[in-house]
């Protein structure tokens, strides 16, 4: 008998049987990085996420170059979810027997320029040959002192949750690549596709964001946004015992992003919800103490720091509303399990 | 055009790239494992190993539990070449869209035997569905005091070049299972069978041995044979710029391995020493400190420490002699980019 099971599912099913052994002061499954004892107050996080071509980029369509960048990038990310400082980088590849020299070129002089940009060392890894897909795992170690370690678990009734950075960009230009948008120059759009492809291909952790966040009183929960905010929230009102409400109409949606949604129709607000891979922070402040951490947030970045609900009681559960009204999101987040 | 890369040259090629910008007391690319500072001599000790369905096992022919466990103990095998104490495991899975369920509670049933057979925690990982086959990428921390970690590097000029178990079972169980051989119970080498396949699908990582031996004077080297005597010593000699020479005829070989070998007319020894995935150790030991260890190894162990050649200069390259005669050896050991 053959059962669908989502990654929810099988996180859920399985992480119990390794829980329950963990020494003191080991955080294991269930948040952005497991987190261990290193040294006096300082924690090391670890990370790692596997990426099939195909599943998680196409190798048809996008740089070998980028897809060793993003594939960093991802991990990246889920250091800044916890306020961390990444510096260590394994990389496990399985290269496909008819993968030439050029494109592994490409791939590791990608993987090059994202650790020489984000100031990481690879120290280690495995390569093997596959009749399959270019497959990539990478796992990340990073640090953060133990006080400014930021959780899913620890968001609070009523406080905002906020979003470090524009929403929908990755998924949109997702589909510009999935329906070959933007080809031609002369188009009046042309740039807007490009700009979203970019996003989608070569995120942005928001490491420093993170960090600083981190160290803020009244930032609560944190976690980055991957599998989009429908899912991501879900996480943080898991952990939390809460339930949350956003307003989509709230999310801040890139000029960009909303040009190229009006043209082809798409329900933007919804897709950008549910989309994923924005790679920026999903935070969750205190309301007295929101004011002014967008406004020091603000001055810091350049850019805002939006809020686009808040949390409520775990009985409401998650309720998505647009101009006030309660909607239905018809689809259901990223799930590779799909 | 396309390339052969094996994946010597594909390390050889990018590591450089990346063991530059490394900071003090940090080992890269290039061991069984990095190595990091961690708490005053301590160490951490990290590794990690993709595996991949009909490259690295035979999902038709072997079950899901076994599967896991193997997979957990290659790298653990790599912690206990370093002479290290495993203590933390990350795993990301690929899970085809058509394993059902019972597969994967097996797989997880493995992983968790696993995990308390060898006292570590799984502390995270990522789960993901593909159409390719099952992957499965494990990521090992431990830990050693910093004066008891052993390398590749080190060996030195006439050391006795030892192993720590028997050699070959393990590529002898895998010809079991590619030929079928061993399926009815009637058959006078039926147990024979059962304990090739049983030593190549489930490994007993050598992690007392290798710290054991880690803690002593005298060791100078250290390896774990994943890939065989012929590429490992081949790692040994490159990273310490030596020679070597091996007694084929020394290797330590099972009764049950040299039965199904006569019968089936292998090369008994040339299979044992290009056939890999024995998950022993390959050391290095001083002459004049030989003696005593072994010893003292085989007091300890009730197995011996067995001497199958030693280090010469790097001139001589490694030679292979059977019953004193030169051989060339007509596999190219085990490398999955074959």
């Amino acid at each position: 008998m053959k059962h669908k099971l989502s990654e929810f599912d099988l996180i859920n099913k399985f992480s119990p049987k390794f829980s329950s052994a963990l020494p003191d002061g080991v955080l294991g499954i269930g948040d952005d990085c497991a987190v261990l004892p290193y040294s006096g107050e300082t924690m090391l996080l670890i990370t790692t996420d596997t990426l099939i071509d195909e599943v998680h980029f196409l190798s048809q369509k996008m740089p070998y170059h980028d897809i060793a960048y993003k594939s960093l990038v991802v991990n990246l990310s889920d250091i800044a979810a916890m306020g961390g400082k990444p510096s260590y980088v394994l990389l496990s590849i399985a290269v496909p027997k008819k993968m030439d020299r050029n494109r592994l070129d490409s791939f590791f002089s990608g993987l090059e320029y994202g650790c020489k940009k984000h100031n990481v060392c690879l120290i280690g890894g495995d390569t093997t040959k596959t009749e399959d897909k270019l497959t990539v795992t990478i796992t990340v170690l990073g640090f953060s002192d133990k006080s400014q370690i930021k959780y899913r678990s620890t968001a609070k009734r009523d406080d905002y949750i906020c979003v470090t950075g524009v929403i929908g960009d990755s998924v949109g230009g997702l589909h510009c690549y999935l329906d070959n948008l933007g080809q031609h120059t002369g188009d009046t759009l042309s740039q807007s596709y490009q700009s979203l492809k970019q996003a989608h291909l070569c995120p942005r952790p928001h490491l420093e964001e993170g960090r600083w966040l981190a160290g803020k009183r009244g930032v609560n929960a944190m976690i980055d946004i991957s599998d989009g905010i429908e899912s991501d929230i879900k996480r943080i009102t898991e952990a939390s015992l809460c339930g949350a409400e956003i307003e989509l109409d709230c999310l801040p949606l890139s000029k960009e992003f909303s040009a190229v949604a009006e043209k082809h129709n798409w329900d933007k607000y919804e897709l950008a919800a549910t989309g994923g891979e924005d790679y920026c922070l999903l935070v969750t402040v205190a309301q007295d103490r929101y004011k002014l951490i967008r406004t020091e947030f603000e001055g810091k970045f350049g850019f805002p720091l939006t809020a686009i609900g808040r949390i409520t009681s775990p009985d409401t559960g998650i309720i998505f509303k647009n101009n006030g009204t309660p909607v239905n999101l018809s689809q259901q987040g990223y799930d590779h399990f799909r």
